[in-house]
């Protein structure tokens, strides 16, 4: 086993100033705010709808943490500028009220991404199984069940609460005793912390300034675009063969995103050099070469998304990578957490305070020790009392193993109690290696689940039991890692646990309202799973494909795809275990096989627009290093943002059924 | 008459600091160097490319002569930087060294306008006689001479130098005496005395890197348009309705150009807005009224450059404008020279040197004499004496008289003879007014020569007669006033008149061979006067017609046309009048009619592309005005520039006939 995982950031935790100790903190009720709240609303359902976006368009998402600062920050600094104007006396900004903000936003978009909406329930919609085909194996037609917007609300209110509760007794442990260092908490406390200082706030006033100018542009030529995407053959920017017609018909193309190239400006290079290397490997070799085999390996005139065909090869070689990976991941995690705990549980006999400061000097450790005591003490002061936690999981699983059965025949009262005990177990692991790693696995846990409930149920339902059940799993092992990672922002900017806590259920609870509401409008505007569309939402077919496997296991695959998923399947693993094994500066250079997968499936063009956005990046840091490392955040942002508002009114004009004016296309030139 | 002219630009002469004055000048031989050369036949070539380009589709040129002074200070920078790099000691690159190179890249790039590759050489050409309709009355086929290489570089050589002779002696006169401002001599020469201090060199490098990096945009952008511009019906982004297809129709559409956008980035704004609202008066509405009376005021069913049709509104019109405004401001500026002679020479008696500064104390009045003194002597220096400058006017006046006829047998040896004894005194009229207004009328003196030759010679050959005309005079008028200008840059920089003057020979020797060979690149490489293409070379059938009209008379216009030009011709009158009663706040927003008359025949676009432009600086002033003035100049040469490089490749692949692989067209959309 390696020592090191990829996305590991180091950290040390920040000294806080002299200013900021000397300040009195606010009690936990003054933190969470009426206009803290709304504030909230609005940054959800932005999130919500970019979230939903990337989704259901590639599938990869990068961290929006910054942004939500960002703008949480800017729009409570507007409105009580504003008010100042007007010379109306309101409450100071807190860094504390910001805590509860971003804790509030992420909470709830971060549902638009663990309900599912892009992957495990959408895979229950008639789409997802017409596609997989109607006389295929195991994907039978009472295996269906439709978005809409009763059930999947009422779904969300009784899985998305049960993550919350299961932990929350164990926040001292995980966050003052295990010292874990959450790098995106961490993260997140530093950027609260330096907007409230004054040049910490001048930095982020110009961060917002940019990221206000870059979605404008973005916006503006999203909307632009829109005009020439009009009705006919492949038109519009989105078919823009800017790499010449041969590569545009393996999809390689740029496809002027500005999404894209804000999530290559965000995501680290390996992960964008991953993705290409990806395409590379799916549509520049492998995937013309098994379509050449075509009449030999599968019957030749298939339709393109048949899963007898090329397109079964696409999906199960994706799935076969993700599964690599994360189970690689899964293990090395858990191994990490066991025996770090077992360490930690040693050192803590020894060091009653354990100094990540090395080289500090007494008088820093005194100052430090002196922070330190008053973190723990407003950590420790505003407790959740344990009975209240314990009593909370226990009445959500009770109502939620009433409820699920009703939702979800197929899923047995007695499944869902036993998804329940073994969560909070899950959770933990999940908390702890997040907090060591800041990678969430939440997904690879949702889909053992997904197995497990699949092959335990078998074929007279399995399929929706299986996906029911990797909801479940991923919800309470998502949100127990998010809370956690809150309560380690929290921690850093002296905000009561109490307030962390009721604002994510806050945060929650609007999340169990805003992401269904706010994926409706995509379900209704667009043409949600169409292989040739836009929309593809990747994962509705790779999660389906999942759940049939775990019912009937390998059979009805194409010719050769067994060996090829297998192959894939062991090189996942090994590139990972190199990854362990070879010093940094090799291992930094090797590839992520979990971004190498989703390309298999899309299509090369997004990993193009993300390779753009990684070499902007590249240059700027060569040019500029500061900043680049000051706005590339703010940049990307603007660029993600604009596109995702400009969602909002494409989808209207396409429910009212108003089409672009002007179809833009490309052919070949004709012979002179 | 008005006493303010829109062009004239106020600068007062500009101290030199009392380093430059310590410093030694160098001798007038030393001035003009071997790399000074290769530099001037460098960007001469390139900026013959471009004024060509700007030529043949759309008429405007704005000035670069910021461009040449920036990139031959930065060559010869670069140059030396090498060489001392290397260890080889090389000259030090002074001011007048630099002043060398700039008159000669002026002089050089000069002929590429004057030579009237884009007017009237192009006018006697096959295609332009066809477009007029091989019916349509003064339009003979016997008026059609070709161009070709060796009579084009024959003609160039035979009436370029007159101007040069004709005016040399006047120049103690022009500059000392009468102390005429030059406005962009003036403007050349304190860029290139910052040039040569360490604050102006710092700025001058920031400036070429500004330059450099957008010249290397627009340069690849517009080769990235060009794989999309393939063979088909209206291809690429050329053709892009960026304002939707109904504005497309009547040529309101953005072209992505970055020439253009550089040009409005260049022009004031004023400029910008007149061709934008000439644009929307043609285009928007007389066009379109017109074409409704198809069939009523003109036969229907027409082809759409059919004379007796749309398209003789078109011309006609233009011209109307466009000698409206010539005649106003020759008959202005003949008004203010005598005006100013008269008032100069009174003045001459009282005081030995006017001073142009009014608030300056008595030291600085010392300084400034004394640096007047340093200036005045070391501009009589090196004379050139005035038996040298008569005979070779003499000289090449007979050569010229003798050859011409060879060329243009229309054109008698005795026709030639009377341009040349006319012409002194226009080309002196010419430098004086551009000495006050920076004004230079060489075209319409071109023009003026035009119809009287024309006139003259009458239906037998009167055509080419008036177009060869046209030529001479407009050679002559231009070099002189050029010339002059030059020679009030070289006052400034202290460089000597005599290397001034055999750089301006040299340049204009290099023209003579660099402007025909250019210009043939575009013609074999492209369809030259095609009223479809981008290459529409609109002044090649506007002289073409005026030859005509001045043999004709106004025969065969279509119905109401005249009625419309009268009017347009007094209202381009009644602007100019306006533009000079009122007050300086009212008449900066009075339009030019000149530039108001270019897209009457050209079209919309370049209208749109320079409105973005001017609206880029107009934001950008708001912005931060010291960073606009200080770069505008440099991204506007670099965007310009870019695109100029670009159709060297895109020629070259024309010509060995490697059409665009794609063709991106435009289509309404398909009712859904």
């Amino acid at each position: 086993m390696g020592t090191e995982t990829s996305s590991a950031v180091e950290i040390s935790e920040p000294l806080l100033t002299s200013e900021a100790v000397a300040e009195e903190i606010p009690p936990w009720k003054d933190q969470i705010t009426v206009r803290g709240l709304v504030v909230s609303a609005m940054l959800g359902t932005l999130f919500c709808i970019i979230t939903h976006k990337l989704n259901l368009t590639v599938g990869v998402i990068p961290s929006l943490n910054v942004a939500a600062g960002l703008l949480g920050f800017f729009l409570v600094r507007s409105w009580t500028g504003f008010l100042e104007k007007l010379g109306i006396w309101t409450k100071p900004f807190t860094k504390q009220e910001n805590t509860v903000i971003q804790t509030c936003v992420v909470a709830c978009y971060g549902l638009a991404f663990s309900g599912g909406f892009g992957s495990y329930m959408l895979s229950m919609d008639q789409r997802t199984y017409e596609l997989i085909g109607v006389d295929y194996p195991g994907n039978r037609a009472e295996d269906v069940k439709n978005p809409s917007l009763g059930w999947m609300i009422g779904f969300m209110f009784v899985v998305s609460f049960l993550g919350l509760f299961s932990l929350v007794a164990l926040r001292k442990v995980m966050v003052i005793d295990y010292k874990l260092t959450y790098p995106s908490g961490t993260a997140t406390a530093l950027l609260i912390n330096s907007f409230h200082t004054n040049t910490g706030a001048e930095l982020a006033g110009k961060q917002v300034h940019c990221l206000g100018k870059y979605l404008s542009i973005s916006f503006c030529w999203s909307c632009f675009k829109w005009f020439f995407s009009g009705v006919g053959d492949s038109c519009g920017f989105d078919n823009f063969p800017t790499l010449g017609l041969e590569a545009f018909k393996n999809t390689f193309y740029f496809d002027f995103s500005p999404t894209y190239i804000g999530c290559g400006l965000i995501c680290p290079h390996i992960v964008n050099c991953s993705v290409l290397l990806g395409a590379i490997i799916s549509w520049g070799f492998l995937w013309p070469f098994i379509s050449k085999r075509a009449g030999d390996w599968y019957p030749d005139n298939l339709e393109s998304n048949d899963f007898k065909g090329l397109y079964g090869y696409k999906v199960f070689v994706a799935i076969s990578l993700i599964l690599g990976d994360g189970l690689y991941n899964l293990i090395k995690i858990i191994l990490i957490t066991v025996r770090e705990i077992c360490n930690a549980r040693s050192k803590r006999a020894d060091l009653p305070v354990v100094s990540h400061r090395v080289s500090s000097t007494a008088d820093e450790k005194s100052e430090h020790l002196m922070e330190e005591q008053l973190r723990n003490e407003t950590f420790i002061r505003d407790g959740i009392p344990s009975w209240f936690a314990a009593s909370g999981y226990v009445g959500l699983a009770a109502i939620s193993t009433a409820t699920i059965p009703m939702i979800f025949p197929q899923v047995k009262w007695y499944l869902v109690l036993v998804c329940y005990i073994v969560a909070p177990a899950l959770a933990f692991c999940n908390s702890y290696g997040t907090g060591l790693t800041d990678w969430s696995l939440a997904s690879t846990y949702g889909k053992i689940g997904l197995f497990i409930f699949a092959a335990l149920v078998g074929k007279n339902g399995g399929v929706i039991a299986g996906l029911a059940a990797c909801g479940v799993m991923m919800s309470i092992v998502s949100t127990a890692a998010d809370l956690m990672q809150d309560f380690k922002t929290g921690y850093l900017t002296l905000s009561s646990p109490r307030s962390m806590f009721v604002s994510q259920l806050i945060g929650t609870a609007l999340g169990c309202v805003i992401a269904p509401l706010t994926f409706w409008l995509y379900w209704t505007a667009f043409d949600i799973g169409s292989p040739d569309g836009v929309y593809k939402a990747p994962y509705a077919v790779i999660y389906r494909e999942m759940a049939i496997l775990g019912v009937e296991g390998f059979s009805a695959l194409p010719k050769h795809c067994l060996e090829i998923c297998r192959a894939f399947f062991v090189a996942a693993v090994l590139i990972n275990l190199l990854r362990d094994v070879t010093p940094k500066n090799v291992s930094q250079y090797i590839p992520i096989p979990m971004a190498m997968a989703i390309p298999f499936y899309i299509g090369a063009y997004f990993a193009i627009d993300m390779f753009v956005g990684t070499v902007i990046l590249f240059v700027w840091e060569r040019l500029n290093r500061k900043e680049a490392d000051e706005y590339a955040g703010a940049v990307a942002s603007g660029l993600i943002c604009g596109d995702g508002i400009w969602t909002v009114p494409s989808a209207i004009l396409s429910i009212f059924r108003i089409d672009p004016p002007i179809c833009m296309f490309f052919a070949p030139s004709v012979a002179s």
